[in-house]
């Protein structure tokens, strides 16, 4: 099984106008994006911050769990959040994979709703699979997701999630879980 | 396409100690369940809560995006919550989702991250996109899990979502949108 890492960007990333922003961290993405990570067997989840106050609040929530009472309350919590590593830009956590992967740099994978036409889950789940396969981070954006520039370094640009209808304005914490259940559900 | 409805069970549901208690409704829960299941075409999803000022505070939610300013900010949240309708319980749900089907009751099909060896979502996916299918409602529970008084009354029960490993503590948003995903992705 190929090593696998995700990154959830704050910055650069687009607001509703499509202006380049920063958007805040929320605790309630570190929940839930960690255990999904978990449960699908991420090495990391890279959470990329630019501010450091904010750094320190994503640490704070991590640490909440980690420590008593609430380490004893639900164990299963920091199990999850320990795959979390807050890093302030895309080459800090390009950096640590990296280091992680024996000096290969994993392949970016971008994400978006609107993409269409470039590679598909099932394809990259192949390709994840091969004896062969290297390392790959994907890329999920917060706000109304990544911005251009994040997409102009990406080896890989995945295909948005589509149901039967137009309407595919899905938060991040639902995008997120599914495209892990698509490349590692069982 | 068989009518699909999904139904949110804040009581009876089991709390970490595998206690029946009745839990808080969440407001995030709210958009992300409903962001999903409009993006999935589900004909509506029922949050279900025996106490009426738990069931004032969801409509609240969801009228403060019905109305401006916060419409006009972004119409496409409430566009998503129009599929939540707020009930007490399961039997207000499925006469609300019989009368939805002409009379129709629609199959119960249970959803655990416990359950192995029952229906799994193919095998769902295939029954609901036959010419005949009847419509289906998916229950998922809040807190640690529905209770077994809910499990007995459903018609299917369909296995827990699992990745490469053995930890599987997804949250509800998360395994709402896999479960989603494969039996409704494009």
């Amino acid at each position: 099984m190929a090593r696998l890492f995700a990154a959830l960007i704050h910055y650069p990333v687009l607001d509703r106008r499509g202006r380049i922003v920063t958007s805040a961290i929320t605790s309630l993405d570190l929940h839930d994006l960690a255990r999904s990570a978990r449960t699908f067997a991420l090495d990391a989840v890279f959470v990329v911050h630019p501010i450091p106050e904010q750094r320190e609040f994503a640490r704070a929530v991590i640490d909440h769990w980690r420590m008593e009472p609430a380490r004893n309350f639900d164990s299963r919590r920091i199990e999850a959040l320990e795959t979390l590593r807050i890093v302030s830009d895309l080459d800090q956590a390009l950096a640590q994979a990296s280091a992680l992967c024996n000096g290969t740099r994993p392949l970016l994978v971008h994400t978006s709703a609107r993409t269409s036409g470039a590679t598909n889950a099932r394809e990259l789940r192949a390709r994840l699979a091969a004896p062969d396969a290297p390392p790959a981070m994907l890329l999920f954006g917060t706000g109304f997701g990544l911005a251009p520039a994040v997409m102009e370094r990406a080896d890989i640009v995945l295909n948005g999630i589509r149901g039967p209808g137009d309407y595919n304005h899905l938060s991040v914490r639902a995008a997120f879980a599914i495209i892990l259940d698509r490349l590692r559900g069982a």
